[in-house]
């Protein structure tokens, strides 16, 4: 007999009637209903069960025991009169021969019940989290987290990648966002960093030769809070190939995750291999967005041509002084639509506060006349606009105007709040996965007005070094190089940056000559690396989606808090802990450190 | 083709003679035998392939690079005339129609030999850890512990346990090794702790109703290295069972360990279930130890009563004024001893020098006689002696004296030293695990004289409440009352300690009551613990074999630096990357502190 019982509280069936059981779990509940009859359900991590009192002892016994004190129950199995069918064990019962407290809860009072800790406040739960873990609905999230992270290690492995763990305590790093730093006892005013994600030690394993290397890795950003990001760590499915490119990276991820998806998703669909390859320019100018969510079929339209001089005003493509005023006009049509003027003042209004830019619209009813918000502007040039959007009764055309990046965000937003909104425009239940490709390698930086990276100035630029000598003959424009970086995006939700590392110092300072940098730049930024690629490096790529945003999307929470199993709150503090607390004197003085601008200790 | 390569370097055999190929990797070495003949090693994650070059041309574009490059070779394979049965693709050959490099090399010369690297300085190794690891030998440990943890990982969640991961910011705890701090930006003065080990997070998950957690989990300490201990992190198979007593915790120990080790072990042999279980006090007295090395046949006895007044000084009880010395005086058999007297010197000199006490001897040679040694004290009563210890022709005594610890622990020394030296003492090629169990609860402070905790005052009291109140009734010793806690031990070594731990508040309190301490001081210890026990929690027990020491031991290597992808240093340093350094002004003002003691910044 096992952790004190024969059978566990989700087990027992109309096959066990007759047996002598024991089981143990936590009193979630003691009903009365006479004094020689009563009600316990008994629970444990893998179920519940009904214990039923047929004496006076017995009744006395339980109801002198605090629910959520855990206990054991000695007794013999019998077919319930009326079973629960929502029950696992709901065809049977057990009658108790004794029933002994092996965990006291002290308290009458609960901070919050159990079984309904999700509308407790926050603050309680985080602080009473044992509590709130006990929950059913609470808990599966962390099992569901544990199963995926288990999918996830087995696909890897299946597929040849070897997981290796790289260092938690290790060195600061210039690039990115803020370190947490750690001081170091034995070295005086020295410290370490918890590493932002492995990415150097990944690539330090491929030049030493390791080929394929993934890892469920430990990332720590010194960030605020956001919804989907969780203050202080996080988890990556950081992985590596050698010699690959990015045909390899993505064969493995669509390998790998649609099924996990699937299989462990609250929608049971996944993109099949190969997901769909946005060009990044392509994205921004179709769905006005690096993050589409493919499940919507609305896309962009660019009506610059047709309507800049409809003579509404923010489409005016020319000031009154008759200077360029660079804006785009862009339209998303959402056909056959139906819903109501309040309806899509509603949905305009949602853009307009998301998008922090004004939305415009027009519709052609079911005569095929122009209707409504901006129709007189466009009234008459009816024809032109029909043909160029192709139109038909029963379309609303959503526009927005404005500089190109701002036109395009604002019809992004209109793609995928109206796309959420009006029925017919969204196959929600799947997961939709795409690349977003080609990212351009440079852009001209809004400050300097001169040549400056525009992602990761250490991917590798497509076509390598040939291409970077081609731009420095002024044989192509360097803003047309584009780096081999994608993105994995599923239902608008970014998964992951990756690319194809730049390996060849010599590639590497001359994608930094183009930004009036040179090698000593390129050193600076990662010693390590740099000088390991002098040693002979393999061609490597990778990618790291984000284990968290994963679960999220799986578990279909909006807090990521509900999938982590001990979280800090917002205000990265975890308040059932007292993380972070006050240390002794002696404690930092080991350490060779001074506090500054302390708050009063609170008591 | 997936990374670059019809095939890896490892896999071509006599099979694949006559096809097209494309390998990559890099070019480990090149020979010349003449201007048109020569022989590269080219080498791979996998293995390494023989490419023979025919041409002068050949010749001279693999002579131009240098060795350590990454490259590509395409060409065909070849069976080759003069086969190495030692290289599994020594078979083949490849004749290659292009040699196209990947990554340059920049260096002729290199800090070390690539495959005599272990041989190198150990700072130039792990400053060049990515050159290091280009070594088969030392790359073959990392890959070694990758697939321990993933066959532990496998093992556990086949036994229905779930992986969860508990947060690395956490509080810092009084209790235990130094913690490593992380100053909090947002909460100036205050700061989180690296856990040293999640201990009370798997206390809270029991008490948060999961039911057989585990984790591989990195821990940390902040104290110096030790030949077994790096600096920093390291990682343990954490393990925690609601509900659970010292046999649930055994029979998955015993079911998930042996054939683990003797899988992937040097050893290919491993104790089955259940293992020898061996109560404290009996170790210390029959082995000299609480890490007994079970594949030793020797063992300690205790000859006190025979030999106290055989006239020996150091063997004396008694005092010259007749007062107790208290010594105690222990022998060990070597039987079939047929080593020599410089043997016996040497290794009794061995014995002195690691146990810091003197160690003594006599033999009883092949025809029966005491010699050597002190058998001029023994001679006259040698009768005694030999009926005590069963003695007979051939037998080595070793002896110690000394206080009890003094003596049962010198006696250890001597069961391993001769154990491992003498012939026919050990049945070195095994894996031989044992339990210590049933340590005792309480002891007499040394400077105290008082009672005080022996071990963890969090395990649990065998017999729970009721011996503790036994206890203060006076009924009992409370010397007497031992606590349900365990080691696990294999060769000598202890793996983990681990106990059923104190899950009731009420028995806490009792417990620390013994030693004059009151529920304030529990409370203090572990508050958020405290808290959660208070509203119920399931008795469980668990264990944490250490990751680092079970892949030392499987790998047979002494140096746990030899099994860590990236170590750092004695001297708690990371030289390839750096940490710990100095970290900007900035850097420091947002975590509200200031440095003190600063070594001057070196360059």
């Amino acid at each position: 007999m096992m952790q004190s019982r024969t059978h566990n509280c989700g087990e027992l069936r109309m096959e066990n009637v007759g047996e002598s059981v024991t089981l143990v779990g936590w009193l979630e509940n003691m009903r009365e209903v006479g004094s020689g009859l009563g009600f316990v359900v008994l629970r444990d991590f893998y179920g519940t069960t009904q214990i039923v009192l047929e004496t006076e002892e017995m009744v006395k016994t339980a109801k002198a025991i605090n629910k959520e004190s855990t206990i054991s129950v000695k007794g013999v199995v019998r077919e319930r009169s009326s079973k629960n069918p929502k029950q696992e064990t709901g065809d049977i019962e057990v009658v108790p021969e004794s029933i002994t407290v092996l965990g006291r809860c002290r308290y009458n009072e609960l901070p919050f019940e159990i079984n309904h800790s999700r509308e407790a406040d926050e603050t309680a739960r985080l602080k009473y989290r044992y509590l709130d873990l006990r929950n059913p609905e609470v808990k599966k999230n962390i099992i569901l987290r544990c199963n995926v992270v288990a999918a996830l290690r087995q696909a890897m492995m299946e597929h040849g990648f070897m997981e290796i763990t790289t260092p938690i305590l290790t060195a600061s790093s210039p690039e990115g966002a803020r370190d947490y730093l750690v001081p170091a006892r034995k070295h005086p005013g020295k410290f370490y960093a918890l590493p932002q994600a492995p990415q150097q030690f990944k690539q330090l394993l491929m030049t030493a030769g390791f080929d394929r290397y993934f890892q469920i890795a430990p990332c720590f950003r010194d960030e605020d809070a956001r919804g989907d990001r969780s203050p202080g760590e996080f988890y990556q499915l950081d992985m590596e190939m050698a010699f690959a490119s990015q045909e390899d990276v993505f064969a493995v991820c669509e390998d790998v995750l649609p099924p996990i998806f699937a299989k462990y998703g609250t929608y049971n669909r996944a993109s099949g291999a190969p997901f769909k390859r946005i060009p990044y320019l392509e994205a921004m100018e179709k769905y006005g967005s690096d993050k589409p969510d493919l499940r919507i079929d609305l896309t962009v339209n660019d009506v610059t041509e047709t309507l800049a001089d409809c003579g509404f005003g923010p489409f005016a493509t020319k000031a009154e002084d008759g200077t360029e005023t660079n804006v785009r006009i862009k339209a998303v049509v959402v056909s056959d639509f139906k819903e109501s003027r309040k309806f899509i003042d509603k949905t305009i209004s949602d853009v307009e506060v998301q998008s922090g830019n004004k939305a415009y619209w027009f519709r052609i009813d079911e005569n095929g006349e122009l209707v409504g918000g901006i129709s007189k502007f466009v009234a008459p040039i009816k024809d032109q606009v029909v043909s160029a959007l192709s139109l038909k009764a029963g379309d609303l055309v959503v526009l927005s105007s404005g500089k190109l990046s701002a036109a395009q965000k604002t019809a992004g937003v209109i793609v995928k709040t109206f796309g959420a909104a009006v029925p017919g425009h969204m196959d929600k239940e799947q997961y939709a996965f795409c690349w977003i490709v080609d990212f351009p390698m440079y852009e001209i930086g809004e400050e300097s007005g001169e040549l400056e990276f525009c992602h990761n100035p250490f991917s590798m630029p497509s076509g390598g070094l040939e291409t970077l000598l081609k731009a420095e003959r002024g044989e192509i424009d360097p803003l047309s190089i584009t780096a081999d970086q994608y993105d994995l995006v599923v239902n608008g939700v970014e998964l992951s940056s990756g690319a194809v590392r730049n390996h060849d110092p010599e590639i590497m300072i001359k994608a930094f000559e183009m930004v009036r940098l040179g090698e000593d730049d390129v050193k600076a930024k990662f010693p390590a690396m740099y000088n390991a690629f002098c040693y002979g490096a393999p061609p490597h790529a990778g990618i790291a989606p984000g284990v968290d945003r994963m679960v999220m999307l799986l578990a279909g929470e909006d807090s990521i808090r509900e999938i982590i199993p001990f979280p800090m709150n917002k205000n990265a503090q975890d308040i059932m802990m007292g993380a972070p607390g006050f240390v002794t004197d002696k404690q930092l003085e080991e350490l060779h450190i001074r506090t500054v601008d302390v708050e009063e200790p609170e008591e």
